[in-house]
């Protein structure tokens, strides 16, 4: 079980790159750029084959490895993609369709290299390294711009039929609600992601008077962010508290369905939302006991990450790993 | 791959017994009885021995089979129930609370069994023999009167960690919606169950004028049913067909959620709602291709059942062969 593995989570703003040992127990040489996506494909690769090549130096002379004790790159980017082909279909965020990814970065790293969905990577890491830890059936929420997910089963992520499997955030939870960015309507991701939240407290601010939300942005509510409302929430403040709650509510019916439909023995809520602590989570356990099978409920641990931005980078390490069969 | 398993199918109004060969071709001496479960436990187990024992007479005067050739009998119950132990927790419809259902049934016949959920069942069957054949990861909606489901991954029935998974009629859909008979609110079953389709239709005739539905149910709404409804709009009925619309949307709003949770390659829905043909068919199809990702909707055949009311006996036969390691 020696070794280490080099995870690189590719996002639309930033590139993390770090390396985990194969046992999981170590993590090195975490490094961080911007994406820079309109510079192009080209470009944004040769970030991160560079990064790659520094955190791989980084192991050579920090940690006393061989370039041989480097087993490969595990890549996590959006989706859609392929596995099998290691392509990336379509990500409005970086503008690609049909993108060789991993063969583009073994190319110019020298190493073998593995895709999968960012989401799922932020799954996997949270239960190889995180507060998933020791599930066996798992669901991860990712709360962030958008709301992802992942699904762990017996231990392995679980892929589905085209690679689509574990997008929790589009799942409908109000038949006639809110317009998502999928172009759905009602999905929990036009609830519960960082910009609805803002959206909502910016729109329960239009029929208040005083909040100290209004502070917080500065006066612009167009600046006003979930962190806001976190922040506001925990000072006392009703109108973000009521915003919390309700988001509370909204997760908790993610949750429950969850449970009602996978029956996971872990829950993991990953993102800045594991910062907003009980009065997020409380509320949030409330709802998902109403709603859920009392012997789901009763199985399930709900519990926060504990990676915060690192899982992505941990979990594309973890994901190389079970796609060649080397463990994790 | 030679011998029969036999299987049991037990719901709130009737019994089911029957048996298949172990490789699925042959089926043979379906018999059906009412629960009668108001006369208590152990009387409900005596007709479940005593159909058992009868199915295996059959097999062995009609089909040659010696009793040795029994493999065991599998059987579908109503749920929450624990398959390790083969205890059924409570079921509300037959009045049991922790009943030792398995080792009752095992004891009275002098076979092996095993215990399932009657949905699960429901799910394995049409899987096994039925309109989902061939699928690897496949979700299975059992529309009556409640609306259950089964998960099968990898070709293999997924039971969550503690018996619940596949509980998709308890997917909330409208999180401020219709009361369940669960107890949430806005859950699946509340709109797309049998009884919970005649609720909307009396709702609708409610407002309206002139409707075959009135005659169909001879004047007497509380007698009104889903199959009415099908009926009606199959004639042209305008409340009816409105009636139709709104369930295919509701339905597909739960297929679309399980594409994208889930990336199935076969979703079948079974029961009576598979006689509604392409009044139903075609819009819930036109709703999850609005509301899914486009990969998970390339990945997925919609299609309803096709094995009717022995889907629950055929799929209790195929888990008792999985949960043996048999086969199936």
């Amino acid at each position: 079980m020696s070794g280490w593995v080099i995870g690189v989570d590719l996002g639309g703003t930033t590139i993390s790159v770090g390396a985990a040992s194969r046992d999981g127990t170590r993590r090195a040489a975490l490094r961080t750029v911007a994406t820079k996506a309109a510079e192009g494909a080209d470009a944004v690769v040769g970030r991160i084959v560079a990064e790659v090549r520094a955190v791989a130096a980084d192991l050579e002379a920090g940690h006393g490895a061989a370039r041989g004790d480097i087993l490969g790159v595990g890549i996590g980017s959006p989706g859609p993609l392929d596995r099998a082909s290691g392509v990336v279909i379509v990500t409005p965020n970086l503008g690609w369709t049909n993108f060789p990814l991993r063969d583009r970065v073994a190319a110019g790293t020298g190493f073998d290299a593995t895709l999968d969905n960012d989401a799922n990577c932020a799954a996997l890491g949270e239960w190889w390294q995180g507060g998933a830890r020791g599930g066996r059936h798992v669901v991860a929420f990712t709360l962030g711009t958008g709301v992802g997910g992942g699904l762990i089963v017996n231990g392995r992520l679980f892929h589905g039929a085209s690679d689509v499997a574990g997008e929790i955030g589009h799942m409908t939870i109000e038949t006639g609600g809110r317009r998502c960015g999928c172009g759905n309507h009602g999905c929990l991701e036009a609830y519960a992601s960082g910009p609805a939240i803002a959206a909502r407290a910016r729109e329960a601010l239009g029929g208040h008077g005083a909040s100290v939300l209004r502070d917080r942005c500065g006066g612009d509510l167009a600046a006003l962010t979930a962190a806001h409302v976190y922040a506001a929430a925990a000072e006392g403040d009703p109108v973000a508290q009521a915003i919390v709650r309700e988001t509370a509510m909204y997760l908790g019916v993610g949750v429950a369905n969850m449970l009602n439909v996978f029956n996971p023995d872990v829950v993991v809520l990953a993102g800045g939302v594991a910062q907003a602590g009980d009065a997020l989570f409380g509320p949030l356990r409330d709802e998902v006991a109403r709603r859920a099978f009392a012997p789901a409920v009763a199985a399930a641990r709900i519990v926060p990450g504990t990676l915060g931005a690192e899982a992505g980078v941990v979990g594309a390490a973890a994901t190389f790993l079970q796609q060649r069969g080397l463990g994790a």
